[in-house]
């Protein structure tokens, strides 16, 4: 079964474009936000400093549905699989008062060794996905 | 023929991450930056104000191929046509002193009308970029 | 009696630089993000709304006293008082755990009406604060 | 003789906010961006890193003048002095097409050796800003 980690968040005044909504990439920094809780809460980092191993992100797709507006707030739902040799996160933004989907997006991290050169997904973390 | 328009731009202290290198929501901004240009070049901004159009932007997808570093010079390369009905870009960040490309993005925006309702790409930007 | 608000922000990952901790222009986005809910916190902005009154930033003087890292929990306490013709915002964030205080910031605001021209605190806003 | 380092800058499209014209913060980052290059351009990084100081800002006063707008082309003007033990930048930010003073800032920095106690000014980064 995956693991889904969910993060909660308010949009902020100073993040607001010029059009009076969020700004795409505050979305992207949201979603990596997230990313950082879900490795956060399974305590993820300790085994990737262990390691000395460096997770490299090599794709974002996001999708934008709803404008998010100041003081929205929002639901970030984080799931997470192996797709060899990449991990792979989906994750969408959601109001947390109306239920819309406000964003989805795919995210593709490769790991790279202390020596920089790209590896399969370390297998300690592949097991903390899943379990 | 398509309008290529290029953006030069230069890496800035501010904008690295704690891995000491371009975090990854600046691409996107970089990106971003470049799209004005192109709308400022072809003089697009006093199409889409005459007519009350709003360009948002529903996809993003980003894909990093090598890292950036303090005060790389970059080139960022715009090109853009028209999927009915959406206006698609597809750019890509070039490092100006090694000549590889360091990012590549493909961007869909949709133009809304006045009342926010969804509509093809205006007539008069189609041609503008295809001039 | 001054109301004091309190507003409560854990730093993020993406918010770090590449030393490893929160760049600077972030507390600068935290302050305001505090000035922000002390705005809605009392309701102004239905005050500024109906006067057609627009708030600008005219100094901001930040000390820093200690490092930000991540997933530091963070206390922002924000104060406000009338500085004929300003309003003067008082601020500290401090950390949750620790108890210690990270940095001290005073911002001046001043009101621009409808014609862009300076005038006194509203004085429905200077009761406001005040109650 | 005080070294002057002017830096050139254009005001971009993401880095407006909900009222149209360049947030706060982003002031803050410009200011950044010209001390990165202050130092950039007397090789001051080199001395720093050769006897592993950090410099850190311990206090920034920004006094906002004038709003900066989209596509602004604008200059930032970097001066620096010792009054021990911290080094204290003076920098302005002027339209380039009108002349007009945007923003002034002080900011004081200190240098921390390897074990992060303050020291004072390194000699030769205090020569270096007076040659």
């Amino acid at each position: 079964m995956q693991k889904k980690i969910t993060t909660t968040i308010t949009a902020r005044g100073y993040e607001l474009d010029s059009y009076g909504h969020l700004n795409n990439a505050v979305y992207l920094n949201y979603f990596e936000h997230a990313r950082w809780e879900f490795f956060r809460t399974l305590d993820l980092y300790r085994i990737i400093a262990a390691f000395d191993h460096l997770p490299v992100v090599t794709d974002v797709h996001i999708r934008y549905q709803r404008e998010i507006r100041l003081f929205d707030e929002l639901i970030i739902e984080s799931f997470c699989i192996q797709e060899k040799p990449y991990l792979v996160f989906r994750q969408k933004i959601n109001n947390k008062t109306t239920g819309v989907t406000a964003a989805r997006a795919t995210t593709k991290l490769i790991f790279l060794d202390k020596n920089k050169i790209a590896i399969d997904v370390p297998a300690e973390i592949g097991e903390m996905i899943q379990q």
